[in-house]
């Protein structure tokens, strides 16, 4: 059986659900519901392990209230490396469990080397793994990889998504206020760096073998909601690329401002909102946080699906 | 008792084994001497726990072969993330098992994201554990960085830092061919990309707090040796920073190519190799594998003290 391209998976989900919609976890032990906290402490000193267990709980409780509304979910690989080995076992099986849920999963762990350490990371945290002892399990859908390195720190990623079926997203534009330093240099051509990077991805992702049946390259781009003025620019130089953009909600940007990230025809970018979607309890009348979770993940859905016309 | 600066304790150590040796780590199953397998396969399929237990035997070996010829060693992060949390909990315990051996241990996880993701990854990939159900372990001494996001992606990682008496290495200039296609841009004002990196980092670097007394910076630079013809305007635009120096060896530089990476009193660098060190084995006419590592540690050791007088 042919393996499915990641873009193409990306579009029918997409249309699954009836919105391009991310949830971002990035869960922060502080800011848990008190009700999976298991009886550990609110906050101060916590072991690894029962911190570890409530946010094995929360994202579970997350994951479930999403999975009707979201086309795919980004776990943020930071959260879980705060707890060292025993959150990145957490994060493999959370991973594993929303591709159950039938969600994609964006590994959102910003990896980036050269040479045999890119094919490693790539193998580690992208690729299903070989190992039996350790539960054999599929990976996320798709990583999230930085490109300060050039095409020979991608290509090792790309060989492992091209294998299987998996997609990347390459950092070009990040949503913080400090992004520009670097970013929005501008070159002697007249362009800016992230337009210069956004160049090469679009060049290197549009070599044969990977674009899906839509169009679309397995390798995309990060591109923040909050550049609002370089989106149109950007979208232009990569029209093959899926872009992930974070930067909605708790980050500023609304639905609305999204727009000029999608092509034409209302496809290529899946819009990402993180703290606003997984701690809409904080803010929320109702007593059962998985409800207001869910709730927020539907409003969201509803409202970039009406964005979009 | 006051913490003593990530500069200066470099400084001592190298002081201490005669040149600013860094040997990296980045150890590969199936180039691993027959010895410390274990009974598991020469290659092919092996388990997640065999190949981990087999790395760290030969970690362990390689770091009591090198530990009186290298300043600093320097463990790939991808190399163990390959094995999922397995590897993770390896490379801590291999981290820890470093320090105590009197070797500086840098992380090279180039890790990069903003705000709290930056300050998670922080805590987990540099900080000291602070959960005593995983062994408190005290975490590398210092972390390479992508520099990407801009400062406000690189504050979080010294703050922590700073509190810790840890350092950094930011990639400013990496070693591999494709890296010219970012960090060789050219910009209007006539200097690359990799230039605007390095005067973003020496002037992050050189505020209040952040200088040792011999005054170099926790905040370093990553700079390829084999991008020699950058190497002296690196060096100018930051003359605070310890340079961390890949590129030596297996990548084709010498000894001698790499002196411009140094200040004119001969300090500010660190000199690694990897591969032409830790498989130095491979192409040894010894039985022993340790003594083929630790006879390539002192002669490289011996060939930096020279080439710098």
């Amino acid at each position: 059986m042919a393996i499915e391209h990641f873009a193409d998976r990306v579009e029918s989900r997409c249309a699954e659900v009836g919105a391009p919609l991310c949830v971002g976890i990035d869960p922060v032990y502080e800011r848990l519901p008190r009700e999976v906290l298991g009886g550990g402490p609110v906050s101060g000193s916590v072991k690894a392990r029962e911190a570890v267990e409530a946010i094995e709980r929360f994202v579970e409780g997350v994951l479930t209230s999403v999975a009707g509304h979201a086309a795919c979910v980004k776990l943020q690989s930071a959260c879980f490396e705060r707890y060292l080995w025993l959150g990145v076992e957490a994060y493999h099986r959370l991973s594993h469990r929303a591709r159950k849920l039938g969600l994609i999963v964006i590994g959102d762990a910003k990896r980036g080397d050269i040479d045999v350490s890119a094919a490693h990371y790539a193998a580690g945290c992208l690729g299903d793994s070989a190992f039996a002892d350790l539960g054999s399990l599929p990976g996320p859908d798709a990583l999230t990889i930085n490109a300060y390195f050039g095409v020979d720190g991608i290509r090792p990623f790309m060989d492992v998504a091209a294998a299987q079926g998996k997609g990347l997203f390459a950092l070009v534009r990040t949503s913080n206020p400090g992004g520009d330093a670097v970013q929005s240099l501008r070159l002697a051509d007249g362009r800016t760096v992230a337009e210069a990077v956004a160049r090469m991805i679009h060049e290197l992702g549009s070599g044969p073998g990977y674009l899906g049946k839509g169009g679309y390259s397995l390798l995309g781009a990060v591109v923040g909601a909050t550049k609002a003025r370089d989106v149109a620019a950007l979208r232009r130089l990569m029209p093959n690329q899926l872009f992930l953009v974070p930067g909605v909600g708790a980050q500023g940007a609304t639905p609305e401002e999204v727009k000029a990230c999608f092509n034409d025809d209302g496809g290529g970018a899946l819009i990402s909102a993180s703290r606003s979607v997984i701690y809409a309890y904080e803010k929320a009348r109702v007593a059962d946080w998985r409800g207001a979770v869910e709730e927020a993940a539907a409003r969201l859905n509803r409202q970039i699906a009406a964005a979009l016309g």
